[in-house]
């Protein structure tokens, strides 16, 4: 291959790795921000947001220059992916600041205490997100479908978090207005699995050629329901 | 241009407004089913919603065949709007499913009297996306660009449901369960609003060669948050 048709399919890879890592520093954050409730840390999330909002851009165009020369197959399969993941990281940037939104919203009010564990559902959230990515680096796509199944876990524990948070609501009503603000931030989490879910279908495409997407191979809902 | 190109990228353009015109229809009809409290409509929805998702694909495998002779730059951009607008009325199909399973939870419990113009709200967001199809068939920036702008009347009309809502569930905690469907069919209303207005963006991308996501131009929000 044209060496330097190859340098820039590098430079696209080590955007998306870029992009990646920004998101998941996002995320991670919001949900700091939420736990510690600190609203300074929440406003980071809205920086980060930004910086990775370029990148989409600036993602975008590397694709439209590259697809002037791209050769091989493999090849313009990395680029629709690249659109694609892109696409993915944006929104996990978007939920994330949503997140941050809802915990600046919870600083103010005092605490409720619900029953719920959600150091489990972010973690189990953030780690799909990290294998994502991870399998994306290296070219795993063995590890992409290991992704896959683990979106339903979160969507299960979404549903759990959502049913304690309505009975909170019907139980004592002067939480509503934090309950509603909690039930965002759930289905944020449950998101950001989803784009994982997408980003992993998009690196087994990328190497296996096979498009898994809407077939019933994957768990239900990974666009997000 | 190559001739053969040309009708390749015409029975592209072609596949996309059908796609479109599949996404306008489910969400009519989840609308409709929501409405008139009508299970069999809302199960319909359910069934486009599978036909979307097909054309998504196969659009993708359009767009990756195409890729190979691409000679032009506007058909480059042609390419990678496709895989952007494919996207989004996919997203679209994803809302109306998400309307129409609410309405069948809806259709089991007696009805709740909100004062509110849904009619308003579901009109302002359909009709953005009947005018961001048309400036994608009609190739036409202008209309595009009028569509982005109305996005955050949806905004707003959402967040007054919101807040009736929320006021209702503090005042009637019986209809809680209830008042948490319709906000949820609000959201969806409000993001096919969204996605109608990444598709008018992607207009203005494609015939002006000028992308004017995250500038400022648009309206905020026009992502979903």
């Amino acid at each position: 291959m044209d060496s330097h048709f190859e340098r820039e399919l590098g430079s696209l890879r080590e955007k998306i790795l870029t992009m990646g890592g920004h998101a998941e520093a996002a995320a991670n954050r919001s949900v700091q921000s939420l736990v510690q409730r600190n609203s300074d840390l929440a406003l980071q999330v809205k920086q980060s947001d930004e910086i990775i909002d370029k990148l989409e851009v600036d993602i975008e165009d590397c694709v439209v220059q590259q697809l002037t020369k791209a050769p091989l197959a493999t090849d313009l399969r990395l680029v629709t992916a690249a659109i694609k993941i892109s696409h993915d990281l944006e929104r996990i940037g978007d939920e994330a600041t949503q997140i941050a939104k809802r915990a600046m919203e919870l600083c103010r009010e005092p605490a409720i205490e619900i029953r719920f564990n959600l150091t489990q559902m972010t973690g189990l959230s953030f780690d799909m997100l990290k294998a994502a990515l991870d399998s994306f680096a290296n070219r795993d796509p063995a590890a992409a479908r290991a992704v896959i199944p683990r979106d339903k876990e979160v969507d299960a524990l979404n549903k759990t978090f959502h049913d304690l948070l309505a009975r909170q609501m019907v139980e004592h009503p002067d939480t509503i207005k934090r309950c509603l603000h909690w039930m965002v931030v759930s289905k944020s989490i449950e998101r950001i699995a989803d784009h994982a879910t997408n980003i992993a279908e998009n690196v087994v495409y990328l190497y296996e050629g096979r498009d898994i997407r809407h077939t019933g191979i994957k768990s239900g809902g990974a666009k997000g329901d």
